[in-house]
């Protein structure tokens, strides 16, 4: 795979996708030597403010960007976290009080004119606002009071591969710079990105596992839950297989009484408490006579019905998701190949959505 | 339908679920004449402490109600609102800073551990602490330094069905508490729950339009995205089907290529400005040809394949959740039933989940 689109590949489906997610080792390299420093300026100008509360705000697979730094800022940095419902303030017109709150709008685009919208709202309310998009041009960034640039290059294929790995990477590079932290802990994942995209063909045979799949369940808990949502989120959009994604404590509550020995799940197992906390629900879904498909280290693989394993070995547990996830691309790019479909161009589907 | 358990009924499936579902106009005067002062008086302990920012934290159904409860805060209010990711303290440990912050924690039961153990870590960092159960002497409760009692009376079915109404309900007389409002808008609602469960005939109709449906997307925006997710689970839960829920504006943002004309879709039309949000969306969705079934406004009923046209004259926009699930329960009962399977007892699943 290569990051250039050679003109004799014409044609080929899923060309653009295929070409975007190989570029990921290199987008996050980029953003570890160039967007680093700024990211760090960024967030020490933010930390000078002491926000007390932080509001995300995104929609689709920057959403699920928005969820992992959730996880960050509530987890290594104590500050309570909600993600925004956009419409109490575009349909609604809510008026919030936003002092001391920190309002975080994610967007590849930055285009989007209800986050446009919202952000400027929250900016007249008081917030302190930061917008994290792949164009430093767009309405967004101007609206922001801050801005971090996830220097992914364009993206041209409707699902979102390169964006959300870089999205995580700048966004865990920004809250490392809220709590004075060197993010010493990304410096391993450009290389082990490209170990593990290197394994297409591994992923290629799995893809006939679940190629006439009517329906698949993934779950996760702590950092990994993002990455299920991604992955669900990914498979949807470019397959159409329909997946439910939950958090492991959330599958107990209710959908599992959907999962049997015919629909298969898959668990993103994060090594790490996450992990650990996730123990109890895979007892229950091989309990269940779930097919279990383990994204996670060796031995979790091991005691599923089959898994891709992840060099987890010495990664910091916050930085898995953004390895977790490259697996799970390509799985759903093989599904959709596997199937006749197109991954670049999903039905119904266009690259700027103008929801407002 | 009545809210006793004739022994001559047996074991007729789904007698609990459909007895608890025949209370709800019941339980919702209750809570309006005998609930409403001691949760006007807990409103105004805890407006009197200023809280600025809220926390949400509860898992399925009543997740759903704790998702109502942040449109109302944040529309109502204005205080910007988080929903909890509760394994950032159960399973990391994380000690975030909840001074000025109120935490509402819903729960059925107030027994589950994962929820007793959250809220007595957010009362130490400082919280202002409310437990909204259906079991005052409850754990959740204990812990908890205000709690409001949602009265529904012991609920069996494993389906909850009385206590997310009643959850609903009282979440907004809190809110309007909190705003020094009257909640009269809630007094016609007992009255207008009994007319929509007399009309269970028509749902029984329509359930054989799903009963062989292999999916089914769920969509809403503003007040009604959380009867989306909740009708979602719901008929997850009880018939098995999975139902796939997303806020209008995310469907657009990937999951609208998998709606084609073979994927029912359920939309749920508030008369107000959700509603309006909406019409976007569900142009979109009649553009591709999708299998439209509107439960809202006649007017609304009307431009759609089919639907349930919900008595929202006079009835304001925030209130009308309560009445919007009622069809969509009653659909996933009659449903479950079509199929030849017990909606009281879903495989897997017990009434009080412990997850930790």
């Amino acid at each position: 795979m290569s990051a250039t689109f050679p003109a004799e590949e014409g044609e080929r489906p899923g060309r653009i996708m295929s070409g975007e997610m190989a570029e990921q080792p290199e987008v996050l390299r980029r953003i570890l030597d160039r967007g680093a420093p700024e990211i760090r300026a960024v967030a020490a100008e933010i930390a000078a403010k002491n926000p007390r509360f932080v509001l995300l705000t995104a929609r689709g697979t920057s959403d699920n960007a928005a969820l992992y730094a959730k996880y960050l800022l509530e987890i290594r940095l104590g500050l309570p976290c909600g993600l925004a419902s956009m419409s109490t303030t575009t349909a609604y017109g809510a008026k919030p009080d936003l002092r001391d709150v920190l309002v975080i709008t994610v967007s590849q685009s930055g285009g989007s004119p209800d986050l446009v919208a919202s952000t400027r709202a929250a900016r007249e309310a008081g917030a302190i606002t930061l917008a994290v998009t792949n164009n430093p041009d767009s309405p967004l960034a101007a609206v922001s009071e801050h801005h971090i640039d996830i220097l992914a290059g364009p993206e041209k294929a409707l699902p979102a591969t390169k964006t959300y790995t870089a999205s995580l990477l700048s966004l865990y590079l920004f809250v490392e710079g809220l709590r004075g932290g060197d993010g010493a802990a990304a410096a391993i994942l450009p290389e082990l990105a490209e170990a593990i995209l290197a394994r297409k063909d591994e992923i290629k045979g799995l893809a006939s596992r679940y190629r006439f799949a009517e329906r698949m369940v993934i779950t996760s808990r702590g950092y990994g839950y993002p990455t299920a949502k991604e992955a669900a989120l990914k498979l949807m959009e470019t397959s159409y297989i329909p997946a439910l994604s939950y958090s492991g404590a959330d599958l107990l509550h209710g959908p599992l009484a959907m999962v049997d020995n015919i629909s298969p799940v898959i668990a993103v197992v994060t090594d790490g408490r996450g992990g650990e906390a996730l123990q109890p629900v895979l007892d229950r879904l091989r309990g269940r006579g779930a097919d279990l498909f383990v994204v996670g280290p060796k031995a979790q693989v091991e005691a599923a019905s089959a898994g891709f394993v992840l060099p987890t070995a010495g990664v910091a547990e916050e930085v898995q998701p953004i390895l977790e996830i490259l697996p799970l691309q390509l799985l759903a790019y093989e599904v959709t190949i596997a199937r006749g479909q197109d991954p670049d161009a999903p039905r119904a589907l266009a690259k700027v959505t103008e929801t407002r």
